[in-house]
């Protein structure tokens, strides 16, 4: 799968990934409108909307990208209903060609770390059967509990040719608190990157290892250390855009090559019609607006690398 | 709620909660058999086995314990009607007069731990209406994105009179990789223990706090530092039993009072029909078993704390 995105990445020149993150408040009022007559004001009315968002979205983006996030808390939050179109918005972006990274964020002792990896990116079987569930191609891992919570997500991503990327820095303004806490004379995400390094050099496939990393872009120094750390994981880079990341910061998020990274951007795609800059396109073509969103970051990231290298 | 179950360990001399983590290995042959009859080998049946296993198990302990402690992994790992599952259980344990720690160990950015802590503790808003998700009365915390991570699910606890277990020290072999690691002069997991104070501070209920800790059974002389680190807060103690620890072991994590702390054991009691000491009784009489080793469970803790105090 690393290798898929490695070549969608080359193909659409675009390393980066739209984040799915739904939240009420940026789905416009007429899509809003139309799931609540239809389901009332439910669980199953909310999820309605987000569903016909997202697809508005997907169906606007997909053949400028090669992946998207979605985040699963914005469908857990509205329960059953919710997570069945988190489930439902899975298949819809495979089936529109796109790689899925779930952003799960789980982590948790082996036994039950090996729950979460079949759920989400293996198989589970009952009696004589097997099931691929959720079945995203990447999910996001927290690395708090060591090893042995990472390494079920491991295995399974050497099963099924999958990925995970490990939460090493993340782009929130306090993540500094524990990560950046210096042991042995370093701060706690170099020695949480050594651990990436160490659990995806076992584990490779042909460039890049199954074994990412979390790396926020609103710490650009950070990801240029870390870059250097991690020489064979790919870099998912959160904060692009409205956490205030910009393309000429990221540049050493990358290799020389422009590989290596994907640069993801939730409200500023999927909500770009409320931003002034596409305010032209109105609530209606909201879709049109995270397109045209799309092509700047684009334009921005590639323009960047370019300018670098 | 943390007075509610301060109460309930009161009157039920039992400080100690059932982890319904119910692993397909776990589940009664006869069950299975009787699930995939009805529903196949699908998700459904698998779900279905869940269900009936849990339901007996709480059927046969309820009146003995305070609280359950539902696993998340093992429900999500079967999908959407393992996630049905866990909400019925969460439901049916709320009727039986159970308190319920949903163990999702979620933890996010700001907006997104929003929305987890929303679904799991609060309550969503959709339109005019709000809805409470998944309701459970506690829920564990990943501190690895630092106080934005945690605040939105304190916020909700405080709205909601429910509490947190934020991770500390995890039982599993390999918690030490991070969480051991000395800055300043101190471990990591004391760090950790220090902010859960400082939140717990200003969100006090009666005696204790709504923010408590996670800190493994397995790490004893850890949980007596940390029992004076957080005096006011709540420390639940996994990897009892079937991890390793005794409930000797276990008499530092408490107050002199003999509260503070709560103890879970998952496998320890509803598998216990597969361990030698409760074989007698077969199989077809799991749910008994269960009920045995709870008694004993009990047995040993509360004799622990006597003898201490």
């Amino acid at each position: 799968m690393i290798q898929k995105l490695t070549e969608k990445i080359k193909k659409t020149h675009a390393p980066i990934c739209v984040g799915l993150d739904p939240m009420l408040g940026y789905i416009p009022e007429h899509i809003k409108r139309a799931a609540y007559a239809e389901y009332g004001e439910t669980l199953e009315g909310a999820a309605e909307a987000v569903w016909q968002y997202n697809r508005a979205i997907v169906d606007a983006v997909y053949d400028l990208i090669p992946s998207v996030k979605p985040q699963i808390a914005m469908y857990e939050q509205f329960g059953i209903p919710g997570l069945m179109v988190f489930k439902r918005t899975v298949d819809y972006c495979h089936k529109k060609g796109l790689l899925v990274i779930g952003d799960v964020k789980r982590g948790d002792i082996g036994s039950t770390s090996a729950a979460y990896a079949a759920g989400h990116l293996g198989r589970v079987t009952v009696g004589t059967k097997e099931y691929a569930v959720f079945d995203e191609d990447f999910a996001t891992v927290n690395p708090y509990l060591g090893t042995d919570g990472v390494k079920p997500f491991i295995d399974v991503c050497r099963q099924e040719k999958k990925g995970i990327f490990v939460l090493v820095k993340t782009s929130n303004p306090s993540s500094g608190e524990f990560q950046d806490r210096v042991t042995d004379g370093r701060p706690l995400y170099e020695w949480v990157g050594e651990k990436v390094k160490e659990w995806g050099e076992s584990h490779m496939g042909d460039t890049y290892s199954y074994v990412g990393a979390v790396v926020g872009a609103t710490y650009p120094q950070m990801g240029k250390v870390l870059r250097k750390i991690m020489p064979k994981s790919f870099i998912l880079v959160p904060g692009y855009g409205a956490q205030g990341g910009k393309g000429a910061d990221l540049v050493h998020f990358f290799d020389e090559d422009g590989l290596g990274a994907i640069v993801n951007s939730s409200r500023g795609i999927i909500a770009a019609y409320k931003q002034e800059k596409y305010e032209r396109f109105g609530e209606a073509h909201f879709a049109d607006a995270a397109r045209a969103a799309v092509e700047d970051m684009i334009t921005d990231i590639d323009g960047a690398l370019k300018a670098a290298n």
